[in-house]
Order: structure tokens, then sequence, then C-alpha cells
């Protein structure tokens, strides 16, 4: 089934009003009088088209909520206080471990609906609120479950090394082991696609990281890193030495981190919901990162504790806003970057043939608008692989 | 018509569970096995019920849109190199006078839906960016016909001095006059329930507000200001002098100020929006407000060049995430201290016998995931003048 998607603009395309897919894939693009024959014709109203979104980096999965942390830390809590009373990462591992799958699932899908009423087309997922075998097993299987019901495209990602969990609360260097342990068995059940680690004094060393990253590349996995979000690790460099997709934060990313990334190709993920939720006011290096020409790309990281965030377009805001992005750098960030930042440089993320047909059908004069407005929702149209999503109306 | 509302909860009245509405009013709070008979039941799914929102300050009708502007400015255009190239507040009175009232209308009316969406049921609009008779008029218009015609209670305020147009170049004293002179005619042919002005220094005198107020007060119309936003002007000591309903903005309000706003029962509105677009770092005197007892009110000042937001929800986060307000301050600032901004504190913005029937059952377990979850929407009905809006799902 091909289709003919007319009255369309692209950036910097001028020339180009038409694209054509066939099935799930983009097989033409350029102006409409040269337009193959279509089994159908789709009239997109003069609307800015732009690749679907992808979030490259999300923890959409996971029990409970903490909406109760943040009024108590708004009514003077110290993070101390809220942690010794259970609270923190801590209760999310909880409330994750005591949940069945259905109730983690359901609780997921409305996240991902929100991002996918949102422009998302493709989502990372990461474990690591269940630091068990059983409950990592749970959270992956029900990432899976999400990808096969959903109009989205989700790639799975194994954390394990998020934090320590408490039966190993004095043996750091044994759950690194039992993380090795872990990683060959689900993905022998074929639950991951890449394997991710939190490198940070409170989480794992830059050592301990490659550890974990020599067991996934023993495995074929590629691999991510939380990086340099709160203090300079060298997480960057370990990321790179190992050909990282991407290492993500980075607000004390160093020069010589940059310079390391670059070589390596290895994606920057700027996460600046994290940024604003946390009142961080060390900035990414973005002008290094400009300088040295690594791509940037920008996620949600949607999570309960430092990022509970359910728009995308709402982080290229905070992204132009607050990081001092341009529009055009910010959706690049969540296109052709993300893709890159998940190794699906070659299918996503871009209009070209050949590549996959998940667009975005914006209903704005200006293209700049969707990063300008604040909240709410774009009128648009979705496609998805192919298809018009008939669920989102103008 | 009367509705008994139940299985529902209200904030910090643990006893409560039913709420029964009869035509467009409250008329009974309480247990639901003492509640009087009614028409109908509506069950409310064990929601967290709230008064529906006030969005007590927006610009929200306007042409065109600014989105190029921010593209320019993160280009690295300064403030002036766009204002010199026609851009600023001057493009937007030009696109606002070029549009006829269809057009405004069109535009203004679907920013609105996107408000409602998220949970407002009264929304105040400002003109001032027509500064000549037919464009103000024009503006006004729109804003009595939005009313009219959509789920939602406008009230409608001049803002004519907002700006100095251009035909007034070299005459600010001039421009004031001629505001003295309109006022009295918008306000015989109906078009306007309050005084609004912007007392800054590239903007209008304390003095120049003064007589403004003056004449409002002769036309018993009551005032607002836009007071203290950049620098500090002695704005709020107008207001309170006229016992304006509100100051908003307040950056850079001193405690004289604040002392001056509690003695005349001002309310502080604040803008976080605005504060976040500019990148402000001068934080409003939150502390100073709690401690002299000032009602503190949130809106979203939806406006293209310094705030342009349709969520007010966002604005509750940004007043908890960046101005420290507690989720039940960020409430109070869009319902009981937003109605009194506007005047309405004894038939909105609260849930209580005698109160107008809007209201928000949110489908979430902890109440202060209103503030909490950035962006997206939360699971929610709306009811609005004692009915049920079809159009919002849960
Ligand atoms: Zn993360
Ligand atoms: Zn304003």
């Amino acid at each position: 089934m091909s289709t003919l998607w007319h009255n369309l603009r692209l950036i910097n395309q001028p020339d180009v009003d038409a694209i054509v897919s066939d099935g799930a894939s983009i097989v033409w693009v350029g102006e409409q009088t040269a337009a193959p024959d279509c089994d159908q014709t789709v009239d997109l109203g003069n609307a800015w088209v732009t690749p679907g979104f992808i979030d490259c980096h999300t923890h959409v999965v996971f029990g409970g909520e903490r909406a109760h942390e943040f009024d108590l830390r708004l009514q003077g809590k110290s993070y101390a206080e809220i942690a010794a009373s259970g609270g923190g990462i801590a209760s999310t591992m909880q409330a994750t471990r005591q949940s069945d799958e259905q109730t983690l699932y359901k609780l997921a899908r409305r996240r991902i609906e929100q991002l996918i009423a949102d422009g998302v087309t493709t989502i990372e997922i990461k474990s690591g609120y269940g630091l068990d075998e059983l409950s990592e097993t749970k959270m992956l299987r029900v990432i899976r479950q999400l990808g096969e019901d959903l109009p989205v495209t989700i790639l799975s990602t194994a954390l394990l090394a998020h934090s320590l969990p408490p039966e190993y609360a004095d043996d750091q260097a044994g759950y690194v082991h039992w993380v090795c342990q872990m990683l060959p068995k689900l993905h022998k059940e074929g639950l991951i696609d890449a394997v991710d680690a939190f490198c940070e004094h409170l989480a794992f060393s830059p050592e301990q990281v490659a550890q974990i990253f020599d067991c996934a590349g023993r495995l074929y996995l590629p691999v991510k890193l939380h990086a340099e979000q709160l203090s300079l690790q060298g997480g960057a460099q370990v990321a790179a030495r190992f050909h990282a997709l991407s290492a993500d934060h980075l607000e004390y990313l160093d020069e010589a981190g940059v310079i390391a990334m670059a070589k390596a190709g290895t994606v920057a993920v700027l996460l600046p919901g994290a940024f604003y939720f946390l009142r961080e006011t060390q900035y990414p290096p973005v002008n290094l990162l400009r300088r040295y020409q690594v791509p940037i790309a920008i996620a949600s990281d949607c999570n309960p504790g430092t990022s509970p965030v359910l728009s995308l377009r709402l982080m290229m805001n905070m992204a132009c806003t607050l990081f001092r992005l341009t529009p055009s750098e910010a959706l690049a960030g969540v296109t052709t970057n993300a893709a890159k930042a998940l190794g699906l440089q070659n299918t996503h993320g871009q209009i070209a043939p050949g590549f996959c047909a998940d667009m975005i059908a914006w209903q704005v004069d200006d293209p700049a608008e969707i990063c300008y407005w604040l909240g709410g929702q774009l009128p648009h149209q979705r496609i998805y692989q192919g298809e018009l999503d008939a669920s989102q109306g103008v």
C-alpha cells in the first residue's frame, strides 16, 4: 500500500512538497508533479512535516510516583530527611518490586500515550528500578509488551547498574559481578537492546562501569552511560572507550570528555527536564559540544524522582530556553541525533528514501513554534509506519 | 436540575465525599449519606476534586506569534537588533491591527481551548495590542464574543496603557490623556470589567498610572497593574493606593510595596512563565508575601513575546520549582487567590455552597501530582457551571 503525502513543507528543503511511503517506509521525496503513482493520496494542508520524535532516554516504567516527595521538599524537608523516611530512588524501587506486571504496564502505558500525543514515535525505556532478577525481568517484559501493543517503536535498555539495591548495601563489587551474570541471561531471553549504567560518586565508579561494558561487549550489545551529571567522574571517557552510543546528562562534562566523545562518535544526550527539576546551575558545555561537533540529542528522562516529564516538545523548549540551543538544534536533538543515540541512524529520524515513514505534520505557520509554545498541544497529524494515526486530530 | 457528585475527595476536608449542584451553583457539600435528593447522580471515581482553575492574567487575544523572534534570539540576535527590524511588541501590535475580528477570534479560541483542556474554567483577557480606538475595540469585542461562545467564564480588562503606540511616539502625556478619554467610551459599550496598565521605565510612570486609575475610579471600574517586573518603580504602592485587585509580576517588589499591598488587600499575581522565558534571575519576594499574608495567585500571562504559555498547570509546576511555592500554595494561586485577583472571591475559586459549580475531578492518587507532572495532560473530568464537559475524557 503506497501513499502520496502532499501539500506539505520540509524544513530546509523548499523544493519538496510531497513524500511517498510504501508500507512502513519512505520511498520517495520530491516535487509532487514528479511523484510516482500511489494507491492513495493524503493532503496535509500545507503542514510543516518533521520526522516523528525520538525520546532516546526514559525511565517510563516504574511503580508509584513521587509527588508526595515533591511536596515535602517544597515544605522544606531535605533530601536526607526524605531518604531517611524511605523516600528517594529506594521508594521507587520498593513500589516497582511490589507492583505486578499489569500495574506497571498500565501506568507506563498512560505515560507513553501522553508522549505519543505530543509527537513521539520512538521511545527508549530503561529498566533499573527492580535491581533483582525477578523485578528487572518484570520491567523488561513490560517494556517489550508495551512495544508490541502501542503504535510506537520501543527500545529496551538494561540499567541494572542504576543504584545499589539493599541486598548488596555493603558490596558494590558483588553487585557489579551479579549484573555481569544477569546480562547474558536477560539478553538470551531477548529482553534487551542496549546496556546502560549510572556513573556517579553515589552510584558506580568508572572502573565498575568498564567491567559492565566489557560484559555487554562480549554480548555484542551497545552501551550508553549516565555520565557527569552531578560531578566530573570521567564517565564520558569510559563511554567513548567502549564506543558508547551516547553519554547522557553531562552537566559537568569537561573538554577532554568532549574530545573523547567526538572521536568515538558518542552522542551527547542532554536532559533539560532533570536540570530544571533539580534547579541545577551547572550548564552542560553546549559550546564545546558544538565546537567538536558532538551530535546533541534531547530527551525527556521521564522518571519519578528528577524528571516527571510527559512532553518531549516541552524539553525542546527547555533545551532552547535553558541551554540556548536553537530550535533547529532542538529539532535535530529529537530526530537525527536521537536516532543515532539509539543506533537507529540508518532507519529513523530523517525524511528520506529508505527511512521509516514516521512523521508528524505540524499545523503551524513557523516550524520554530514547535519549540516556542509552552504546554498545551500543537495541532498536528501523526503518521506512524506509513499510517495516519486516527486518534490525533487537528 | 440538581446533581449529586459523589465518590470524590476534597483536599483538607477528609469528611466530604459528595457535592450537590443546582443549575450553575454548588448548593451543598458534605457526606454522601446526608445528601439531599437530586435529579441525577454522577460517580467521580474517587477523584480529587478542585475548583476549576482561574487564569487571572492573560493576553491571549493577539495577531501573529513571535516564534521567529524566539529563533532569532537563540541564533544570537539581540533584543535591540530584533526591535530595529520591526520585532518586539510593535510586531504584535502591527499583526493585531492588521487582523480582522474573525482571525483574532479563531487564533485566541484555539489557545483558550488548550487552557481549558488543562483545567481552566475562568480566564481574564487583556486588550493592549491595538493601542488605537479601532483596534482596542476590536480586541475587546473578540474577548466578549469568546466569552459568549466558549464553556469558560471570560473577564475583559482594558490595557490601553500597555505600550506607547507609534502615533504618540514623543507624547506620552498625550497618550495617557487619550486613554482617559477612551475608557468611558469602552465602558459604555459594556466591553470592560477592569483597567490595567504597565508601570515600567520603558512603559508608563507611577504618576501616569495614577492618572489612568483615577479615571477608572470615576467609572467604578476595578484596577490592576503590571508592576515591578523589570525594575522597582513603586507601582505596587500606586496599585495599593487605588485598592487594586492585583499587582502582577513583582520580581523587583520591595518590603514597603509588600506592606502596602497587604494593607490594601491587593493580590500578588506571580507569572513564572515570563520569569522562565526571559531567564530572569531576580525572584519575586515570596517569603515577604507570606510574612505579610499577601494572597499569591499564579497565572499564565499567555502572550507572544514573553510567555507563550498554553497550560496553567505547567505554571503551577514552575511556581513550585522556580519560586518554591508548595503545591498547596500553587493550588490556592489558581483558585481562591486568583478569584480574588479578579474580584470574584464570593462566587468563584472555592467548593462551598453559594459558589459557582466549576470543578475539576482529577484522576490522580495524590493531589500534589497536579503540580508535579511536567507537560502532558492529567486524566480528569471538567465540570463547568454544574455540567460535565463531554469533551474531556479520562
Ligand atoms: Zn536517566
Ligand atoms: Zn501581562
